[in-house]
Parts: C-alpha cells; structure tokens; sequence
C-alpha cells in the first residue's frame, strides 16, 4: 500500500498553513497517518539552502540563481522526507511545491514556465503530487492579512510590489489551465470554513478509494 | 571589443591550478587584462552554497541536489563576474566550469550527461566558454599528486574512491569527442613546461586575430 502526495499553492495571505493545519487534524482523527510539511521541511540541506535564499542582504541573487536553489532544496526535501512517507503509506500535505517555482520564478519574474519546469523536472525525477489544490485570492487582500498579522514574520519575498503579486496570481491561473488534470482551483477568498470544507471535499474524493498514487 | 572565455577541466590534480597561474602570468605580460578565477570566485551568494556543497557532514546530499547546486553557484558567479570582465574586453581563465559537472555527476554518478546538462543550460543562459582545454590524466597519478602535497586540503570529493575517478576521467574523454569544437584534450601527464607551451599555443591560436567570442 502507498500514500498520497498533495500539494498545496497560492499567493502569500491565502490561508494555505491554516487549511492545511485543520487538514491534519481532520485526516488523522479519521484513522490517516499524515505528515504536513514545507519546504525545507527541518531538512538540514536544505533548511541551509533556503537560508541562502531567503537572506535580506543577498540582493545581488539572480533570478536563476534563486531559480536553482529552490529546485535544489526542493530535491533534497523530497528525497529525505516526502518519498519516505509516501512509500509507507502516509498522506503527505506540502505547503507549496513545484508550482510555486513556476508562478514565481517562471512566470512573475519572466524566466519562462517551461524553463524552470525543466530544472524542477530534474528535482523531483517523476515525483508529481497526486493532486495540487491552488488557494486563489486577490493578492491585495492576502498581503493585507500578511501584515494584519503580527506574529507571522516578513521576508524578502513578502516585500515584493503588489504588481509582481498580480503576476504570480496570473502564473498560477494559467498553470490551472494548463495542468488541469492535476491542479484544482479554490476561491480562497470565501470563509475559512467555507474553504476549509472545499478542500475535504476534494480531499476525500481522491483518496476515498485508496487507489494507488500516479508515480508508482 | 569583447573578450574571452576559456574554461580548464581535468580529475583532480591534473594540473590545473598551476598552469592556469602560468598562463596569467604569460597574458599579463603581453599586455592583455586577465581574471583568473574559479567557482565559487569570491561571489558572497557562490561561496555560501560551495559551503553546502562541500560540507563534509552532508553525507545525505543527494546527487541530484548537489548537482542543482553546482548550477546555482556557478549561475552567481558568471552573472557577478565572469559576465562583466568578458563585456569589458577582459580574458577570462576559469578553473572548471559546466564540463565538471556533466563528468562528474552526469557521467561518474550515472545522473546522466543530457540531464546535468539541460540544468546547466538553464545556469548558464548561452554562455558557453570560447574554448574548453581538458588536462588529461591517469586517476591514480592525479591523486598520488594531491596526496603528496601536504599544503592541499583534502576535501569530500578528493575522499571518493579510485574507481569513481577513473569513470570522470571516461566522462571528460566522451565530452572530448562530443563537443570536439569547444573542447580540447592535452596530454597532462607530461611535464609541466611542456603542458603549459601546448596550452599557451592553443590560447594563442584562439585570440591571435581577437575574433569576437560566439556569444555577441
């Protein structure tokens, strides 16, 4: 028997810790072993690299610099961490994956989708997750509860203009397009609880069968 | 004007370091401004990541993270600066560059030649070196040379069996014959003098008419 792998995007404000937190919970009270996790996950490489990434000094870093670093944390993330879990048969919930390196960097910073597609296909080697559930919200709203909310930490990404947000919300709509197979789309803007009931339901419908996941 | 890009590649002590000192020295004194560099060069963000890589204790480093990592700084260190002393009409000598990484993790670590390369196509962005020499070496003589040279340190990748070596050393003789046009292959288990009279007639041969390099 094999796990799930669900991963988990959107724009910075839309919720995704807290859904994905209540995900837990509801998933492990019905009897699944589950494992939540981000990138870098308390990986020490990659928690290393990610360091790197995140520097406020590091001013200087290349859009395909940051573009391979991310690729390279995310490898080690899931070599160390993900596959384990999901090869013993847990459900595995990561906030942010792929997807975030394609919106970001291949989309709103220009470096082209296909092309850091191609460096993450080399990261993650056949490891798609299962199913990739895209929070959307107006980026105006999602930076206001970022700073509405004292305890939550401001970093280089968050800085950012609100343009290069818009774009990032353009990126992840047009991979919602593209990979709809894989992809499903939320208005993260609804209630909490609204949101939070969309995502068991879709939740639920994937995994109600236990089927094996696509990658083995 | 612009100017030059050559890259030097070989199994660890082949010789580089020493020849490419020489051939500084040489092009100085004939007039031409001349970096000498190597990854990670100096460059802040490079030199962070080269820690990572290098770090003894990261024995988990997978080979596909080490690998997107070798892309990242070698990514920083050509936009900070090689890129700016080929565009001020400078010669660049630089002491590994892509070739090392596709011999060693694409061919000695079996990640495969074609996929290390389309991640370091993805680093370097068209900037491939004007001219490639390859100092060619038996292993076992490559390393009895660092071993018995007590001001080396020897670092993770100098640990790797004899074996592993002698599978770069097959890889960099495919890259030989596969991009014969960039790459050249000198005999480097010949004397020093007669190793750095072959290069400087390759190098001089290169920049005689000051062509413009094959990226402008």
């Amino acid at each position: 028997m094999v796990g799930y792998f669900f991963s988990f995007e959107g724009p910075e404000g839309a919720g995704k810790t807290t859904i994905i937190s209540m995900l837990e919970n509801f998933l492990t009270e019905k009897g699944w072993e589950v494992v939540a996790t981000r990138e870098p996950g308390g990986i020490d490489i990659a928690e290393e690299i990610r360091a790197i990434i995140l520097n406020p000094s590091h001013q200087k870093m290349d859009g395909r610099t940051e573009a391979l670093l991310y690729a390279a944390a995310r490898r080690q993330h899931l070599v160390e961490k993900i596959i384990p879990a999901i090869e013993s048969g847990k459900i595995v919930l990561c906030d942010r994956f792929i997807d975030s390196s394609l919106a970001y960097q291949g989309f709103a910073r220009g470096l082209g989708i296909d092309e850091v597609l191609s460096i993450n296909q080399f990261a993650i080697d056949g490891y798609f997750p299962s199913l990739t559930i895209y929070f959307d919200i107006d980026p105006k709203i999602g930076l206001e509860r970022i700073y509405n909310n004292q305890q939550r930490e401001i970093n280089r990404l968050d800085k950012e203009s609100l343009p290069f947000h818009n774009k990032v919300r353009q990126g992840y709509l047009q991979l919602v397009e593209r990979f709809s197979h894989r992809i499903i789309r939320i208005d993260a803007s609804k209630s909490i609880d609204e949101v939070f009931a969309e995502t068991v339901a879709i939740i639920i419908g994937k995994i109600g069968g236990r089927e094996k996941t696509s990658f083995h």
